[in-house]
């Protein structure tokens, strides 16, 4: 099969031997694979996947058509449409995923919807629902929303019954995010002010985060799940006392399977339904063909998009 | 009656009119009261009581008998021993307390054991149970373990079934604290090393925060409820992701009575039993006549001690 391969940092189109499927998994003809975060930071080496996962395969997410079934699978069928997340090697023609994190893509959702929708909206309905304990009615902030995790999280959010609020790095991305149903901040704007909030969904990082204590309600809880513009900061332990508050990091890709499988059952159950009524979009920015991923990651890793990059791979043979 | 009283900074001893019980309170007839080190903070007008709570008169928990019921009081009778978690004005003749928020005092535990018991079992019961979630066979640490929340929490950590190490500042203090169930780290050893921790019980402050992340087990929780030595310190959040770890703020004396209710009831259930069959055992220090209130005061900032300094009430008339 040919995959993205990672050569000493270089984004290359390689072949490596088709996957077999071992107990429990499915081998997945892939029909396309978001770009994310992650796949950037392996590139340069820094976010290595758990092991037993190819290094040099990028690739968290994909969806596609059951091509084979390994020993003991039930949840699916040759020819089955689905999709999830992976530890990686999802973007290449041929991947394997376990059954019990595979989803079914709903009646109506396009490929390339659905390659890139497991790992934002399983990485934001995780962290609002799971880690967070987002309720009805709470005030949500999602700073950095634009992005992939961002978008997702804005419409899960609204999805869970928030207040949604938001910032953006740059003024061009307001109105697609408020278009998703969250109030955008300015950038620059005086975010603490705008609080308080129950829940803080911090996707960029250091900089944030004495003001994310600062913005909390009593009660509050602050999730991590991005630190791209920086990793320490000082944090006020009296004012975290004083509200009660919550700073949680967290991270999908290194967890076991079976939390995994129940990140999936979580968005199977609160998300699907919405994805395939079409209250829940997937944001895509550009579909790029897989000989092309070089050009996928150098519009990636420009910045300045809202929503998805997703490769669309089409079988050689 | 007569009561501690704070005179611009200096413990006193004066008069103030006798309370009268509310719908749902109660009236103690005071017979011992903890001093606790929001006592302490309340002295110097850093840590202002609740709205509706004399400012002047200081006493965050205290046991004595019922001596007036208010409407609709149910829970206790004239003549009941009971003990309890205050806003503020424990040390006094008279204590108004919600009859939710007390507790029997057990057959056979004394007035000093009981005067010294709810402040500093609720806030560790809470923290350890309610806030950290602590689970049977969990790595619990407990920072700075020889004062009076940290006697609790490791007995505490014990009857929740945690493996319980401990530090503490002054070597002196390590053998009380090793009898309480803990294996005590020497002043000075490297307790990052000594770790994983499931669950770091932060008594101390700002300079152990770096070291408490990075001593975190994956899914691990920091819960801070003591700064003492400092409240700003720096996080490395890509640290606290790695782990999926938990920094959690906690103080138990801002919160509404409807939550101290329900600590106390978690106390209650927990703890009363451990604490009439002598598992758990209140460490008192010293106990000093209420009229000598101030040489208390003394005695309990000047440190050094193992567990609780008590103030024993007799009543004039």
């Amino acid at each position: 099969m040919r995959a993205v391969i990672f050569a000493d940092g270089r984004v290359t189109i390689g072949d490596r031997g088709d996957p077999v499927p071992s107990g429990g998994e499915i081998l997945v003809q892939v029909a396309a694979a978001g770009l994310n975060g992650a796949d950037r930071l392996q590139r340069r080496g820094h976010y290595p996947p758990p092991p037993g996962t190819d290094p040099d395969v990028p690739g968290l997410e994909m969806a596609g058509t059951v091509a084979a079934v390994g020993p003991g699978v039930r949840r699916f069928r040759l020819g089955d449409r689905v999709m999830g997340l992976l530890a990686g090697g999802g973007q290449a023609e041929l991947a394997l995923i376990h059954e019990r994190v595979a989803m079914p893509v709903p009646d109506g959702v396009g490929w390339e919807a659905a390659g890139g929708f497991p790992e934002t909206f399983t990485t934001a309905h995780d962290a609002l629902c799971t880690q967070a304990g987002l309720a009805p009615g709470e005030r949500l902030l999602v700073h950095g929303a634009a992005g992939g995790v961002g978008t997702a999280a804005v419409q899960v959010g609204g999805l869970l019954g928030a207040r949604v609020s938001a910032t953006v790095r740059r003024e061009a991305a307001r109105p697609a995010v408020a278009a998703l149903g969250a109030t955008v901040l300015a950038p620059g704007d005086d975010w603490v002010s705008a609080g308080p909030f129950d829940v803080i969904l911090e996707l960029v990082g250091a900089p944030n985060l004495e003001g994310d204590v600062r913005a909390l309600a009593t009660g509050g809880r602050i999730v991590v799940i991005g630190i791209g513009a920086g990793a320490t900061a000082p944090v006020n332990l009296g004012d975290l006392m004083g509200r009660r508050g919550v700073i949680r990091g967290s991270t999908l890709r290194a967890r076991p399977l079976e939390e995994k499988a129940l990140a999936a059952r979580g968005v199977e159950t609160a998300l699907l339904p919405a994805l395939e009524s079409g209250r829940l979009s997937v944001p895509v920015e550009e579909v790029v063909p897989l000989a092309e991923a070089a050009r996928a990651y150098e519009r990636f890793e420009a910045g300045g998009k809202v929503g998805k990059v997703v490769l669309a791979v089409q079988t050689a043979g």
